[in-house]
């Protein structure tokens, strides 16, 4: 078996009773509540074994999926859920080399997400006007290892447009996506997807409005989803009690063209 | 602007007021509701274009979508819906290059959308003991472009296992995945993600409990998302009234070693 | 044991195999998939019982509930269902006695389940415009036997308002809910509740303005209810896969006085 | 306009600002984030007028509804929730003059809910075999003014069944419903319903099968309800983000005869 080896500096996740925690990888101790790891101890140890804490729990250290880092991702706005980002993706019909306009950046869940998908000759342009929301995005990317997939701008999209031509798929989550639709068409290949997230029913109408009224584009759908977690216990298993009730809705509609040829 | 071309032999979307037909263009005539279209004459034309029928309607010609492939299926199962491929994609944690395990086919549809995901350098092992199945799914893959990265396998893995090693994940949709855990677990990278789709709440308790009783998985979800699609009329906007309600369960765990290094 | 036992020309519920048939009793035969009855053999027969269709099935004979009769409702509209009439009939804080405004009528679906549940004493006041839905919900109240609780009434309530005085609780489900709002306050006993059912997003906020806008209701609520069947076969049980996703939404407030004594 | 006058020694609710309280009119006072009120002061005044407290703001006084009561009830127990006792009530089929039985009594939620529908010549008979649940159930039928509908018994249900003859419905909401089958049988009106809420899937199985296994019950429905809040604000109207998953299933059948006639 080809062993993954934990090096200094890097992301793990170690996971302990249910509980996670990112880290970076460093030589020094680390307190929970299952008692305290040297951090240091795990360099040169294969992801996914374990260690004993000091008061003799098994904590696991593991190499950090992308959901991992979404859910743990230092923020300061609301992020795409999982779930949502799931259906976005599937929609949004992009893989390795594709290139993707998103905008706003917000912390960079979905960007990172999409730069995960396009990488390695793809392109995520994704772009921000909030110079403090396109720092922390920065930051999450580059501890991800995901930066060098994406190009980060800031910029006033809505009143500056894009400023590349001819991308795979537009997605919006942005304030005010409705004064985006020209730019949108503009940058489009035709046939190719438009998303846009969207948290109330007035916006999800009033996008709708704008594309409709702007035209070229055709195959609208507009998507909610309700996720639930199962609580598996053999003779006992439910949903869980009480959780999310409401993200936002996904809105997808594709480019055409205005003429026949 | 940098156009795509529609080209004879290609598979192509038409779109007229909702309706979509998947199709490959060749030089006959394509009957509809909306009048006639001769498919030939699309040939040269940029994807994205609209012809008139014979009736004197718009139609769309759109470059298809894998989701629009995935809607067409030729199917002899029950496929994944988007909406659960949307999850299972997020928390497979593949892309470009991954080595993903699925087992079983069926008819090709999460196959194709993992082998979309990891080409053009990662593999997608495919496994299905009914050769029917392999002929169909073998045909869509084909229909899609996305053959070449996916390995079918004609094989009872339930019996016989797989025969890779070192994978990034593992997918399984099938009957008796609870006697497949220790061939999922021999196969399995550390820390990686074990994903299973199932459909009633027995074979979700039946699934857990196997895991659980086998040891070295941790991490575990249980999730199921309920689908809404929204009807938006500027003015009368609701959700449709009927829908998919239920497809199945997505078991999420991931593996870890049984030792300290 | 009392005995219930079956007589001519009253309602009864056959049931074969999950399927069920609404019908008065009568000297005819009646014909199903499952073979042949007749009817007039019911006639002294317990309530409960099973009779043997000419094919031998055993046929099930039921003393309707008021579900059944609301389930096979001949209607020209869409009614309530089930599930928003629950929520309705709870927060409606009605029992034997209670004097209530419903408006329009339809097809009297709620009228029946209010009426069932203010008798003997009480009243249901509904109002319709439309008399040929008026003629329906006549003729279902009556086969129920409830129509001596409803006091039906053909007016356009929008335009005259009600003719009752101190009711306990007001119903709307009707075109123009928020052209009803001061009518609603004038007839309402203070602290009592009124309910709205509305099926559309922009129905729902077009009414919460104008009761904001009115004053005098306080402690709104709106509820959404989605409401999944199980299947439930030991081994093999999970929700059906389809049903109905979305009915509409049901707004809660209560009238307050807008003095201090 | 008839006025419903506030008296000493009786149940009011206070409202202010979205906030509610359960209370009982007496020479006191009673302190809130929004000042205080003199509840001495509300003696004599109508329900549905306001006062106002010592910071100026205005707090209305509301007779109690059933559901207050059931939202604010002292409680031991998880009680079932207003969406589901709206179901059960519809599918109940009960109203003035029934005979219910329901077992266990818990802290009398559905009680006091089959209490309101069945009065005043009705009957709730309620079994409870944990004499500090029946105190609690007690005091709260008694606050609502129900306790004459209910005759409350602490008994052992599942070993000893019940006192009672040829009732009209039967709820079961406690530990081990399927060792109460026969019992419920040999107590119920022929064609009437048989209820049961279970909070896991595994006893909405086992139960199920301890119905089909005993036989004399058809017309099976399992049910299950999301409801989700909507957060109607003009312009910004949305679902509420958290919320109640789930709660648990409504089992619903009808008793028949084993025999024609």
């Amino acid at each position: 078996m080809k062993i993954d080896i934990i090096e200094e500096g890097k992301p793990i996740v170690l996971y302990c009773r249910g509980k996670k925690w990112l880290l970076k990888v460093e030589d020094r101790e680390f307190h929970t509540h299952f008692g305290v790891v040297n951090l240091g101890d795990l360099i040169g140890k294969p992801y996914g074994c374990y260690v004993e804490t000091s008061s003799g729990e098994r904590i696991y250290v593991l190499k950090p999926l992308l959901v991992d880092f979404i859910e743990k991702l230092p923020r300061k706005t609301q992020i795409i859920y999982p779930k949502d980002l799931g259906l976005i993706l599937v929609y949004a019909d992009i893989s390795s080399g594709s290139r993707v306009v998103e905008a706003g950046t917000g912390s960079g869940a979905l960007t990172s997400l999409l730069a995960m998908h396009v990488k390695p000759n793809g392109v995520v342009y994704s772009y921000e006007k909030r110079r403090e929301f396109l720092e922390i995005a920065k930051r999450n990317l580059a501890n991800m290892g995901l930066d060098k997939y994406v190009r980060l701008c800031e910029r006033d999209v809505v009143e500056e447009g894009f400023d590349v031509k001819d991308v795979d798929t537009v997605i919006l989550d942005l304030d005010r996506p409705w004064d985006m639709v020209s730019h949108v068409y503009e940058v489009l290949k035709p046939s190719r997807p438009f998303i846009v997230f969207v948290p109330t029913f007035n916006q999800l109408e009033k996008m709708w409005k704008a594309i409709s009224e702007h035209g070229g584009f055709i195959d609208f759908k507009v998507f909610e989803q309700i996720l639930r977690e199962i609580k598996v216990e053999v003779g006992a298993t439910r949903p869980y009690t009480r959780g999310i009730m409401f993200t936002g809705y996904v809105i997808f509609c594709r480019k055409v063209l205005n003429h026949q040829d």
